[in-house]
């Protein structure tokens, strides 16, 4: 928790100032009129869009994360939609309802966050909207560059034959989310990379362009969770996905959180989410990146080595 | 009020159900993907990008205002951003948050509305979250296309020597917003045009495109206020505008409503917002549809007839 007195309100600067501060810790050169007129894309590119909403409590905490934290992962979550197309981020707008009596600072912070992430993928916040509400509220649009004529990857183009890629973690958040339950932020030193990997996810920028131009034809993140998001590209594509145990058994770092905690760490693999690792399925090379964790092939359904998963409950929001 | 049962709520039908009703109200070939990738806008064109955030109770009210006519107002006001900037809407996202006990029935109306004033603009909703929060929060993300090479339509661009001009009504609005504070949504008959122009405010497709093809260099929409709208415009164009009072007095139609409830309808014209009527400078023609209200001169500030306005009180979210 900070320390520092938290400086003055919203409704104590006026929404004016408050626009200034968010557009001073994210600069940009198309905000600032009614709407962003985004620098033009290369020829022969189409437009990619996504939206997420972030509710306080719900879907953060701010006993849990940093202001910055908040808005790196905002950022990071749309984004991983996009490259999740084949596409690369450009830009992203941020909608925020705020109570009267958030400090300054604690808005301030989640630009900076914003910033942070939006600058790893060399995109800009172009715009925005403030408002008072009664909670915080953070909706993130990202808008992505889709290259080339190639198709984007899809959720339902996965094809019998397929192997199943992955770029990063896989269970990491649910991990630390786990431990944030158990100790708050003070989660012990030696499990800090769980935390982080819950509270400020990243993902290398082009993972999905990279799978898109070596012949990838689906992909999804792994947001909602493992079994839950491979069970929507099986059930879209019209296939079945089955893991392979061994590539993504939990690590020797997460076996030991799971002894800490007493919890049986495939939970984490295959009901966590918002790890928000991309996962594609492709024909032939291993796109650089990623590794090979399962197969797709004839049927539905996803299987573990054969076998029904142990745990499969993913995010839903009702 | 609806007589009739509410129906099921959102948290008994479940996630994935309302999305879907919210697909089946307004259908798109490029929704249920991570992202939407959306059809090719023509060779040489730029993106527009908008977003705003409207929070029950505080940018709308649903004993005023019918879940369709709060999807229709969300969409409206996004779009009017994108005609300020002299470009086309193409396409919506919607982000949503709202509570469990929520009727699906009201969710599928606020879809119903986007869908209504989407099909106007011949624009689609391309994509959404669907999410759980204690209030009903609607974000709504406007993309647009800017075809050609010239300039936007920008706030900064107001020159001295210019006519102000206008498309749509100024201040029905903020007349119908009194009305409802006295009679609740059951507002006299006579008045309802008024009502309707605060609950559902329309704007007429492709106003801002033809103001830029016939010369217009600066425009804003009139959404906090037209001393307010017009004092950011000359403040940032570093101008003067005076407004033409014969352009912009009451019509008899307000001025019933102003002798109705007892309030000076000069109030309602000068600080009130919402219409989201086009407000444009340009140098020659009057571009089609529109009408002359003002002059842009040397100096700043906002004028009215030379005198300092009346009313200037605008929308301020703190």
């Amino acid at each position: 928790m900070p320390t520092s007195p938290p400086g003055p309100t919203i409704a104590e600067v006026g929404e004016h100032q408050v626009i200034r501060e968010i557009m001073a810790a994210a600069p940009s050169s198309v905000n600032g009129d009614d709407a962003a007129v985004l620098v033009s894309a290369q020829p022969n590119s189409r437009v990619v869009v996504s939206t997420d909403m972030l509710v306080e409590r719900r879907h953060f905490r701010l006993d849990w994360s940093t202001p910055q934290e908040v808005g790196s992962k905002a950022i990071l979550q749309n984004f991983a939609d996009i490259e999740a197309m084949g596409a690369r981020p450009i830009s992203a707008l941020l909608a925020l309802s705020a109570p009267p009596q958030t400090p300054v600072s604690l808005v301030r912070g989640i630009a900076e966050g914003i910033e942070q992430q939006v600058e790893r993928f060399s995109a800009e916040l172009v715009g925005g909207d403030l408002t008072s509400g009664e909670h915080l509220v953070l909706a993130v649009t990202a808008v992505g560059s889709l290259g080339g004529n190639r198709r984007p990857l899809t959720i339902d183009a996965a094809r019998p034959g397929q192997v199943l890629v992955a770029a990063g973690a896989i269970g990491d958040s649910a991990a630390g989310m786990a431990l944030l339950e158990r100790h708050g932020r003070g989660v012990p030193e030696e499990f800090r990379a769980f935390r982080d990997a819950h509270t400020n996810p990243q993902l290398p920028p082009g993972r999905g362009m990279i799978a898109r131009a070596t012949g990838a034809t689906a992909a999804t993140d792994n947001s909602d969770g493992l079994i839950a998001d491979l069970g929507t590209m099986a059930r879209r594509s019209g296939v079945g996905i089955d893991l392979d145990p061994q590539a993504i058994a939990p690590t020797p770092a997460m076996r030991a959180v799971g002894e800490h905690l007493g919890i049986d760490p495939w939970r984490w693999v295959l009901g966590g989410g918002e790890d928000h690792t991309i996962l594609a399925t492709t024909p032939g090379n291993i796109p650089s990146g990623f590794r090979r964790i399962g197969t797709v092939q004839r049927g539905d359904g996803v299987t573990v080595g054969g076998e029904a998963p142990a745990y499969h409950a993913g995010w839903l929001s009702f």
